[in-house]
Formats: structure tokens, sequence, C-alpha cells
């Protein structure tokens, strides 16, 4: 089944908003096998609007719009489908009583200017929205099928996936489009390249797609038009075979954080974590407490941004400092220690680098950033150079301590 | 002038992508008086490309493709929009030669393959991309415009900036959609419409649009289809007395992070900045420190997630936190002056609370968070319950923390 999707809003058009439902509506649907073929956004004319849409439907006979349904403009596109469709709007006294009873639990009384936001075209479904006030509309007739969703994105994703995927997946093809990530860091995408290409064949007819960001590379295997066992096979048994190509800088799959993975690790063995952070920050903390439960194996750590900081709290000598520097190995690996022994953790990571743009020079150029581990009886230790802006260098630097962590403790 | 913009990929429309070129594009060009009127992804086959592109010409005469120039698909676009102008494609050897070049530099040798890259539409006029491989092309003929930039968001700025705005800006309409935020914090969307809503008349023709999200409201005027001095004129007055009516919640302009302005309040006193943070676990020491030249002002803080380490940090008493519990006014105040005693830091902030989803009780609800602040001479605190997830929590819990600094030390 193909379908095309019309988004509409002159906000969108004017580049205010960034549309993030295209993507999330095209992958939902690619993997209950209906595909996508176009996306066209219009701005909120009547005459624009009835033109995406009739043409859209001349092409595929089905269309999902997205926006245009809330309390100012819903006459708008409303009517212009119903019009389309050569069905009139009809008041509907349960739709408006319904919204009326929404807005007094908000403690508010519902305008009578929205009396259209109760109308619905004859002949069609009402998707209802329990997540907002504009109910979804499911339009089925000699012209085609238009399925209407509000533009919010939460209400949007709630209504495809409680109204939209259930109907559609009825008479969905048997073939599915989908895909599978596995996330790799600490790797090159050249070296990455040279380990899994020999195997690439295998996956057949799965594609393979590198996606590099600054926290590493993410696999992605797709599958195409295969039905849906078929593909949830393929995917399983690919992916297996790329974390066995790739090893220990394979981590995850989907959108996982490494920090939830090195927090399991924490976990079954029972050990509790500390950090120690300059130009990092605070960020390696924030990853970790980002994720529920944290406080079960995180204990906490310092902010050493300043070097009196680095003696003061995690006992880092004075004289070391000034023989190496703050940014060196030696000083990292005093942090992590003290880190550790100080705040009763039996793992500790330490960070101290030059983030930039400035503080750099010959000898440490920005980028630089040192690193030291502690877990148990281990200990470990790192000098790097990172590329990029401040932000990617201190993102690199975070996840670089984090796989380390990973490897020395799962 | 009226543009339209045709998006050339399948991963997008299969939802693996999601689109910020669109609004970035759409941004730009409202600013320099060209409007986007439509926009139109459509899958890598040529027959769709063809056809998505003629009928965007048909309408507005004026196109603008992204995407598709890429080593491996770039014989298709570039051949189909050949096509419709009957143009022949043309191997030009300097091109090639640049390419070649290119390549040499990241020490790799340009691929026989890669030759359909120095094609060129007879009678196009190459954008040269020197932060890419792909080029863009511009064509004008009898057909209408037709501006092809490669779909890499970085490459697609770039050439935007520096040859595509200067062209257009030449023929572009004397009137611009330009638009102006002014970014608030700590106030109900529903208090600041009571405080907006009584000037809103006065800064007719522009509009206002009210943009809520974790970190405060932001409020954007926008001047529509105006000359471009008066829309900057409007703009200006507008932002000012906006500013003036919404009063201490109105922090900045445009994507500044309260944290910079922070920063540079602090950095006019001459006085040093701690953290010590429970719920946020670093959050707030990474918003600072993602600020360049945030050495100056912050000399770094304390993560004290575990209780034992709000003791051992900064010196909370442990009969503190027994009798009031480590989420209270009493103890986010001696984290606060605790941190700015041993820290040695003039301004300190601190921040414990319950960010969820566990953790919560009748008393403290999940969303509790207290805070301590101190400046100086000045001392304040705080108890607040945030609605929303964790990580909501959490952002709300730091900008509420840098807007209170921001209060005491500005």
């Amino acid at each position: 089944m193909q379908i095309e999707l019309v988004t509409i809003g002159t906000e969108l058009l004017l580049g205010f908003t960034v549309d993030t439902n295209g993507a999330f509506i095209g992958q939902t649907l690619a993997g209950i096998g209906v595909r996508v073929v176009r996306r066209t956004a219009v701005g909120d004319r009547p005459d624009l609007i009835r033109a995406a849409v009739a043409e859209a439907l001349t092409r595929t006979g089905a269309v999902l719009t997205t926006g245009g349904l809330g309390p100012t403009r819903d006459d708008m596109s409303k009517k212009v489908v119903a019009d389309l469709f050569g069905w009139p709007l009809r008041f509907e006294q349960p739709l408006w009583d319904e919204l009326a009873e929404r807005w007094r639990r908000m403690g508010r009384e519902l305008p009578a200017a929205n009396r259209c936001q109760a109308e619905v075209p004859e002949g069609a479904m009402v998707l209802p929205n329990r997540w907002g006030t504009a109910p979804g509309l499911w339009l089925e007739g000699p012209a085609g099928l238009v399925i209407m969703l509000p533009g919010v994105p939460r209400e949007m994703r709630k209504l495809m996936e409680h109204e939209v995927l259930p109907r559609l997946r009825a008479r969905s093809g048997d073939r599915v489009t989908r895909s599978a990530v596995v996330r790799t860091t600490s790797i090159p995408e050249s070296t990455l390249g040279a380990r899994v290409g020999p195997v690439e064949d295998e996956f057949t007819p799965l594609s393979l797609a590198y996606l590099p960001s600054v926290q590493g590379v993410d696999l992605r295997l797709t599958a195409w038009d295969l039905a849906p066992e078929e593909a949830d096979r393929l995917l399983a048994a690919a992916g297996s075979r790329l974390r066995a190509v790739v090893g220990d800088h394979a981590y995850g799959g989907g959108e996982e954080d490494l920090a939830a993975i090195v927090l399991a690790a924490l976990r079954s063995r029972g050990w509790k974590l500390a950090v120690a952070e300059s130009c990092t920050g605070g960020l390696l903390g924030a990853r970790i407490t980002a994720i529920p439960g944290s406080s079960d194996q995180f204990v906490g750590g310092a902010i050493c941004y300043d070097d009196a900081l680095k003696t003061a709290l995690v006992g880092v000598g004075p004289e070391l400092i000034a023989r190496h520097g703050a940014v060196s190995v030696e000083v990292a690996e005093a942090m992590a220690s003290g880190a550790a022994a100080r705040f009763g953790a039996e793992v500790a990571v330490a960070v101290t680098g030059i983030a930039g743009p400035g503080g750099g020079s010959e000898d440490k150029p920005v980028g630089t950033v040192c690193f030291g581990w502690v877990a148990g009886t281990l200990r470990e230790s790192a000098r790097v150079v990172f590329p990029g802006s401040r932000q990617e260098i201190r993102d690199r630097a975070a996840q670089l301590a984090l796989h380390r962590l990973w490897l020395m403790t799962r």
C-alpha cells in the first residue's frame, strides 16, 4: 500500500518549526508495510490544501494529513477535504459535550467560537483524541482515503498508535520495510568499514548504512519489502553477526545510551561509580543521572574545573599539576584514584582536557583530553586528541569515558 | 519572489532522517524576501524527481532542490533536471581536477566511478562546494530557475550562505518576512498572556506567537512582507516593549542560553561561581561549561548524588539531612553555603530534588526540587514542584537555578 503525506502549516514552510512528524510517520508506516511515497508541505490556504490533497489522491488514492485542525483554523482544512468528498459538515452534539467536558477539567469554559471543532464531515469517522482537543478524522469514499491528524507531535503519535495503525494494518500489504541499529563507538568509520566490508554480502537482501555522529557510528540494517517474520529474522541474524564482527566497539541497539549499559554492568557486580570531571564540566554526571535508577550505582563526584578543586576535592597534589600540567594522564589517574577513594566507589572515571576554542598549545592542542579509570583493582589511562567543536570534543570525551568504563566492568 | 523546495531522498520518506534543511531554507529565504510556498519530498527515482521538479516549475518558475547529488546518485537528479532543461551533460576537466585534489588532501585517490560528479549540464553554473565533494548547480533557462544543493546540512548551509543568498538577494522582492524572539522563563504561559495581552495591539502589523518549552516560553514576533528596514525597526521596538512588560522573566533573545547571560553578569562583577548538584547530577555544570570562556567565572562544584557526598563535599551536617530529609530547603541552603565557602566562590547554587520516576512520597511528590542560592551577602532558597518526565524536571530545575542566579547577580 502506498500513501502520501500532506503537512499543513505556513509556519512550517517559513521554517519556524522543524517537521519531526514526517520522519515518525514514514518509519511507523513502513514498519507495517505502508510506504510513504511523497511528502508535501503547504501553507494554511484552502486552495493550496485542496490542490495538494487532490493531486495526492489522484496518484495514490490514500493521503494522511497533519496540522490545520486547531480551533482557529479548524474549519479550513476539514472543510476543504469535506468538499473534496462532497460531504457537508454536520454539528455533532456528543463531540461538543466531550470537548466542553475536557475544557471544564482544565478549569475553563469552551468558547462558542470553537463550535467548528465539533463539526464532522458526514460520512467521516471521528478518531477520538484523548491527548488534546482536536480529534482526528478518517474519510473514505469514492475519492479515496484521507486520514486527518492534528500537527502537535504528541497528539499525532498517540492517534497514530491507537487509531491509525490498527486500522491500516488490516489493509496494508504483507511486505514491510523495517530496520535495526547496532551502535558502535571509539572506532573510526574506515576501520569499521574494513571489518564489516568482507562480511557485508552475507546480509543480502538487507541494506547496511553507516551513520556517524559524535557518539560513534550507528550501523543501520534495513529489510526492504519483506514478509514481517522474514524481515525480523534476517535483521536479528545480521545484527548478531555485525556485533560479533565489530566486537568490543558494538555496545547496544536502537537508541540505547551507553550510560544505561554501563549502569547495568555495574549493577550486576554491585559496584558503585564516581566521576571527576574537568573539561566535561558535569556532562558525564548528567548523562549517567539521566538514566532512571542511576542512584543505585552512582554516588556522584567532583566538577573540578578550577585546578584548586582538583586538589581540594579529589586530592591531586599541586606539585603533580605543576609538573605535568592539569591536562595530563598523570593528573587524570590521580583524579580517578582520588574520586574512588574519597567518594567510596569501586569504580571511577576522570576526564581533564582542552575543549577550546581557546587554551590550546603546540604540545596540547585544542581537543586534547586525558582520562583515568579505576575499576576494582584495574587502573587504566589514555590521552586522545578529538576533532570538532567545543561541544563535540566534550561529547566525544564523555562517550569514550563511558566506553572504557563498560569494557572494564562488564 | 516565490519558490518551491524539492527534497530528494528515499531515506527521508522512510523517516530514517529528520529533515532539518527545510526549516533552515524556509527561514533564511523568508529573511531576504523569498517565500517558500511548497515543500515536496520524493524518493530517489528519476520519474518521481522529474515530476516533482516539473510541477513546481509550472507553479512558481523557481525551485530549490536538496539531496541526490552524492557520488552514488549524482547522475540521477542532475541528469533529470538537465533533461528538463534540454541541456546535455558535459564533462568538466577543471572540476575533475579540483575533486581529485580534494581527495588527495584526504589521502585518497578519486575513483574513476566518480566521473559523473564532474559532469555539468551545459548552460548551468557550478556553485563550488569547499565543504564537501558534490558541488551545487544553478540552472536558469526558459524552463525557469532550478538551484540544486547537496543534502548534507552543513554543506547545504554553507552553499546557501556563500552562493545562493547573494544571488537571490539581487532579485528578491523588496518585502521580507523576519522574526525576533524574546525568551522568558519561570512564568506560566497564562500569566505571561495576562501581562502581554493588553499591549498586543501595539505590535500591529507584527504577529506574536507563544512557544512553550521546558526552559520557558519564547515569544516570537514576526514581521510579514514588509520592507527590510521597516521590519527590523518594528521588531526592535516591539522587542523592547515586550521585555519591559515581561520584566525580570525576559532574559535574552534568539537562541541565547541563560547560562551565557549568567556568566556575563558574573564577569562584570568579577565573581566566581560554584555548584552543588544532586538531582540534576551535573546538568547545571554541563550547561555552564558549554559556554566558551566559562572557566573565567566557573570554578566547579560537587555532584553529591549520594547523601554521604553532601556531607563529605559541601559539609552538610548528617543531622540536618536526618531532620529535614535530603530534599529540603534547609539542606539546599547548606549545600549552597558549603559550596561557596569550600570552593572559594562568591556565588553558588545548590539543587536537590526528586526527578523520578521513583522516589516520590505524599509529602514530597516526584518533581519536588529544593534550591539554595548564595551571591555575595545575599541568601535565597525555594521549593518547587515541577511537572513532566525525569528529563523535563531536571531541565526545568537547571533553568530555574540559573534564572534566580541571574536575578541575584546582574
